[in-house]
């Protein structure tokens, strides 16, 4: 199986990034997390998203803050999927990273999700991988369905809490 | 090869659908597209969505504007990797529509590209599908330096414009 | 008299979801509560809304967060008059729910309140059902008189205040 | 019938409210269209609002821009559903109104469209009339189907248009 | 000397009008403080502003959060001068009360200071009443001396703070 | 009568600003109009904003764009009212200029009208010196007189209009 | 003298770097104009900002629009002071482009201008250069003078104008 | 080796301008550090900044909040570099300062940070004065090299965190 890469710009993003790991690792799905900054070290992150396809990767995973340009500088360097997580930091609310990751030019995509909002990033690389991985598309729908009960379970429960 | 879906939630987002229509077709990538509203017709949203996978499609991309739920709502229907194309209205400028479309609770991710970003949602839908597709990586890395020469072309030029 | 339906996107909303309950009950308004997500149970939201009328609802109430999609969702299912609460959630200060849930497109109107305004969605219900219960538009009027007469109170006592 | 009232705060409104009259005429709503600024016709507007309810009325529509107070100022004057239409002015893309229409105190809701919604709004009150008009909610629903027909046949042809 | 006339929308809004109190006291300038809601009590606030010119006053300061109408209901019913302040409240961070109470339409202007800013609320009256009270322009003008010195004093005192 | 002094950052203001100027005409307020730029004539600024009220000046109206300090630098130098009109340029529709204009520190107020509200502007002007002017205070009378009949006829006139 | 360079994001921002140009011209400052992209031409980018330094290049100014992540990662690669001009785009009115541009994370600064101030960007690498180039800091002086006295001028002609 | 001067609106401003006095100390960079404010002490602002460049300054320095007018203010009395630091305030989280210090008109550049950027304001300053003194320009490089070497580090250390 194709394994995910985790890029944070900075450590203080792991937080974050963990529920992507927590998420990955639910499915069984191979991954590595780096720490590599679009500013203070371009080249080796560079040099991740160039390799990353030899490497045995199939999606890749960036997140960052502020004026957040991880994902962007990725996705330069590769064709593979790139999923951007905007992350929230001390001012604004998340907002410039998310305009920031999500704007990106023509021919350069990022695949944003919410702020924060790295269960979906971890999510949307399994279902990338799933289409050629059959049990991960199975484990999908199980989610799914899980998730699922869970709401009806607490539509269920609802009516005594009030 | 899969195919990728595109729904728009209105005809009017045609203009800007159509730019990922001519990048598939540049691709030679097989796809269909469809009109269906999340709020008028969700029936058949949700079921051309359900029924995705088993068509043959491997990747969807949703195009919407104002409160722009349909790629939410297509995503809701299945576990294929779904893009949002946030489409820019009369009024706000598509923040509301990028704002509908990439803040997706947990469980349910939508891959947001930039407001308008037709392009970039086919680039992105043929990076999925090109992980198994040599000749799509092929070419997805031939458009990335014949990009990438366009630029050096035009750096070329700049003196003589100015 | 005609039920009111308040559902709500996750059981996290349930605080402030619990303000139009609490109203509802001054009221003595009939209501049923449920936990239905757009994205996660659509099928059931979707059944929910469907019936709503037959089963003897007159409005329905759909609170839900971020994306917020669950008013509109609700609202492409009947004809009865549905209100949308943007719930504020962990980052941008509900604004994305406001736009996502009042932004309607032209044909499903949602009649949205304030971001987090529980309270003012159960009087809106509760003036729909008044006009054609009396009892309800009198409770309607003596809740004005009572709030006018608090602010006149307080009026009074905002000089031993300074 | 009950009547619907309408209020425009300028009559520069009257291009979208225009929208809103269209909708009530194909609906067979009775209707009567006003003139009343909440700052310089504040008595006449709350005069209208205060009387709407014995005049006949069932629901009230106020349209206006900038600081939009006409709908929160024709709710503070009587129990009856109050629809607060947000338009667009030559700054700020008609955010200052929106936010000046939605965010009500509690005690007194306002059912806010979109900037510039007027059809919605005017189907939200067929809407709330509907519940004691059988015709209308017939109408309501014709349509709903109407709409629904117009983008399952955008979606046959769409084909054609690529 | 004429008096200043302070209106806030509800009394949780004391803790920021209270500084405009302490900046009267301090200034000597008459005062009588209220609570009148736009939407809660509209009569009493437009009796109050209508009547404020009879009654002594010289400007009318209001104080509102949210879809913030009260300074705009207040200006309508008089041409003495109206301040109003802008309150922050728990969601939005008061943009939607400074857009609804500075953005009004041509004819009735209300002069509006900064979110919160109850102290420049109270000078900016102070500053009207002091072109016919020459001991107001003096005390204003010491202030302004005390203010200035009180920077010099911290620039003196910041290179030991360093 | 005191005069009023208005001040244009720059002469591509004057559209705007020569609202303001027809409207003290109408009011037969005298009047003086500077072109001073905060940055680009700091010390004319200055020296008028100080020496205003010994010559004669009532009230200040300043007017600018972008980074709109004009109006807090004009209020840093004298303690007569400053009235600030944020003015729309060609990017982010005049929010930069509302908020540089209203959002003024403690200590400094500066009465702040909408976005290119010059009419506005010089209203609130006239506002101020009729609190010693009875003639002018009975002219903002009749406008509002005049107003209040203009929207009647408007309303008067509507229904033939739809 | 050491040279200013100035790269673009895409050739389509020329019409706003011209201004730059012009301004380094009217100056005697030599420059190199380029068009990199962060994005599509990305070793280019860093290649010339790693090697400015030695290539005589003073100062970098960076033009790009969207997510615009040029001028950070020019400043990514050098020491050299990086100016970085936010570009207007179709949607979102260029408040992307300055956030993208302006929130840099701690380590890596870019002296951010207005939105398509390019006349700043240049004028702000002039002042740089200036502290050690007398005859430019005589000329940014006597630009000074004239732009004042453009003012002053312009204030003369203003009355008019009315 | 010129001087920085750092100028700060309010001392209140000093836990973030501290970071600023810390990166300047670092680099053995000689500074001053003063409290002026834009409103308060104009004159004083004004005179510290006109008298800069024969005081042996060579960049300047302005933090501010809200509406933030000084460092466009310095900046409007001398030709040296000035840079600004908008900072966040209790209300609007620092938007108004970012739009008042950076969209400074033509003519009057302010090189903008990041909202509380102080760190990245004086890295900026050292940048400039680098272009004149190599050991400067050595420890801008040095200081690259360690940040750069502080990310490797966390990167080897990610894993064990996980």
């Amino acid at each position: 199986m194709k394994k995910v890469g985790i890029v944070m710009g900075s450590d203080s993003d792991l937080p974050i990034v963990s529920k992507a790991v927590d998420t990955l690792r639910a499915f069984g799905v191979p991954f590595e997390v780096h720490v590599y900054s679009a500013h203070r070290t371009p080249a080796e992150a560079a040099e991740f998203a160039r390799g990353a396809e030899a490497n045995g990767f199939g999606v890749l995973i960036a997140a960052a803050g502020m004026a957040a340009h991880l994902a962007g500088a990725i996705a330069a360097q590769t064709t593979l999927p790139v999923i951007g997580i905007p992350c929230q930091s001390n001012t604004l609310d998340g907002i410039d990273a998310l305009l920031s990751t999500v704007q990106m030019p023509s021919g350069i995509p990022v695949a944003t999700v919410a702020i924060n909002g790295a269960t979906n990033a971890a999510l949307l690389s399994v279902e990338i991988l799933a289409l050629t991985e059959p049990t991960l598309a199975a484990k999908l729908k199980e989610k799914r369905v899980k998730d699922h009960e869970a709401v009806i379970e607490k539509d269920r429960a609802i009516a005594d809490r009030l």
